[in-house]
């Protein structure tokens, strides 16, 4: 029972990492960058196309080495070879990984000590939302060794290209947002009282992944009487009960992109408490969609979804920002938060979350996602009802 | 249609953490360690019972602090204060994160900087399959400021007690990998010429979630004429053909533990050279299962299954080890390889993974899951059949 809507094509012509690279070496110029070391998931692919679930594996360090001119150079294990063949990269280095005495280190410092004797500038991700994706020790050594480059940090670089999604992107996580609506419209069928919170989940993801997502990595949430108080959690044998409101929070993924949103529902009844978080949600999210416009600031998103939460809560949750940019990881760049002052820009692809306490511990969220054109917002999911949906 | 085996249950008493910590402080008094300062998901599970998917979204560092005596000290973002609190530590130090400009940044300045004036050592992961997972650019402030601190690698200590697994956590890898090989068991019902690769793996995804799985993240493979030149790609919308050999590698989970391995097939029907691929492969196994006893090495392990695969293949494949550790994650430590002399030792949960090149740029690889025992090595997925099985 695949969603009857046209597949995209899977991947991206070579013309999609052509831009990337070159937006990429245009930013590098102003910053006077021979180039930048990358070696997460997401930056690797963004500059090849390089896509594999290996990267569960935590055991092989992988490299990317973006030159101020020309295309990328993968460092990579030998088992990756074949896949990155595939792609436009044409300068592939290889070892033999693992190898714990020299885990592409040799190859790195060939590559990079020319660049060292001329004490060139290197970008590398260490700011906000980054990791180090290799060993710290192996780091450590690496740059001693290579103490000639100035190191610098490139998270504005990459982090401001991949923030605004190009149209094969967009046509991605529309795609995996509709399949992500279509799983939520049918979850009234199986929510009931006395299910368990479990089986609600795992119905949830068997009904994303026939209806076409690749997967459903990303399945939380809760269910307590009159609300829940917290929205990270795995699911517990807990079984409804009349009363309940139920939250389910997804991310699922289509050829390597997330859709990120969530639905409440009230079990049999709803008080009126929940009831009114519910209509403070809808409203704070519609008001978040109206101020979406390119030119404003996430910090003008995140004001104008407040003023409405504080009708029923002034504390601003405890989730910390009220959405998100969203694309390969379930949570990008930018954030809606008062300290993000990001311009909004067309083909942003972000999520609305807007959260509120209310009663004795309680919370309730919102999610929708969304893509900025240059008139406004866009809903990529389906809106979530003005009332609470209360199911029997 | 779950499996009619019984379901273990779910998380760990509370001992279980206690006995983890007790072990890690004994190793830490060693090495003189005033605490270990972890970041990881599987590090914070690993002595917290912490679970979550929401290690998905990159936005927020998580830190654990292990002191040289009493529990644990949780320094994470608000978001998980309630799901942390379900758990045995106490002290939960918590900030309101998102925040970029201190991201438990002061939190861990307050914990650390009367160790740091006693020029206290202090544990880091730094080793092989480790990173950094919080921003490094904070991680140079922080040790800048903290700079009493002498900052060790504790990777020995943490892989050292991760690699031996409790009878708890037997039962959930056993559970998975049963989970695991129900799936493997019902695929030639579905595999046949003309259905699309995607199709074959949404199908298995589906299986193994359906029996009882959480998820199956890891659903990778290949198939072509005569054998495959890859083993770690996303499916293709390439149908079976006659004459090809189909790969299907797995990692299931459940309640956080991850079954692996492996199966192949042929379609209608083999040629000899994989045929021969097929036996050598079951028998480098078969060498490794009698192997694999403790007090043996894994450079042992990787020696008594290369002795087999040399009658076909002298390479040593381009995986660069024959088998690992598995738990928490997909792939662990130790690694089966010349380099890696780890002592086996009861309850190390690995897998055998024996792999060779044949015929012009083929591969084939074999993948087990075993458990060792007092007495030798005990199969947690079935055994693959002896010779290559071919579907019609």
């Amino acid at each position: 029972m695949p969603l009857t809507t046209d597949v995209p094509t899977r991947g991206f012509p070579d013309a999609e990492y052509i831009d990337r690279t070159a937006k990429a070496q245009a930013l590098m110029a102003k910053d006077d960058l021979a180039g930048l070391l990358l070696m997460s998931e997401e930056d690797v692919r963004y500059f090849t196309g390089f896509h594999t679930l290996f990267w569960q594996s935590p055991t092989r360090p992988w490299f990317l080495f973006v030159p101020a001119d020309g295309k990328p150079i993968a460092v990579i294990p030998e088992i990756g070879a074949d896949l990155m063949r595939r792609s436009w990269i044409e300068d592939i280095r290889t070892w033999s990984a693992p190898e714990p005495s020299d885990d592409g280190i040799s190859l790195l410092k060939d590559l990079l000590s020319p660049l060292a004797k001329e004490t060139a500038r290197i970008g590398v991700m260490k700011g906000h939302e980054t990791k180090l994706q290799m060993p710290l020790g192996d780091w450590e050594y690496l740059t001693a060794y290579l103490s000639g480059l100035k190191i610098v940090d490139c998270t504005p670089i990459v982090q401001s290209l991949r923030m605004v999604k190009s149209p094969a992107e967009i046509e991605k996580l529309e795609y995996i947002c509709a399949i992500g609506s279509a799983t939520f419209e049918g979850m009234p069928s199986i929510i009931r009282r006395g299910i368990p919170l479990e089986d609600v989940f795992r119905e949830f993801r068997l009904r994303a992944i026939s209806l076409g997502a690749d997967d459903a990595p990303y399945v939380v949430g809760a269910a307590d009487q009159g609300g829940y108080s917290d929205v990270i959690s795995p699911p517990s044998r807990r079984t409804l009960k009349d009363g309940d409101i139920l939250m389910l929070d997804s991310g699922c993924t289509w050829d390597g992109y997330f859709c990120d949103f969530n639905r409440n529902w009230a079990i049999d009844h709803a008080d009126d408490n929940s009831k009114r978080a519910h209509n403070v949600l809808w409203r704070a999210t519609q008001a978040g969609i109206e101020a979406a416009q390119p030119g404003k600031t996430c910090r003008d998103l995140f004001l104008s979804m407040s003023e409405i939460l504080a009708e029923m809560d002034q504390s601003n949750g405890n989730i910390g920002r009220l959405g998100h940019g969203l694309g390969m990881q379930l949570t990008e760049q930018p954030s809606h938060a008062a300290f993000d002052n990001t311009l909004l820009k067309e083909n942003m692809v972000i999520t609305l979350e807007p959260s509120l306490n209310y009663g004795s511990g309680m919370m309730m969220v919102h999610e929708e996602n969304i893509v900025v054109r240059r008139d406004g917002a866009l809903l990529l999911s389906s809106r979530a009802p003005f009332d609470l949906p209360i199911v029997n």
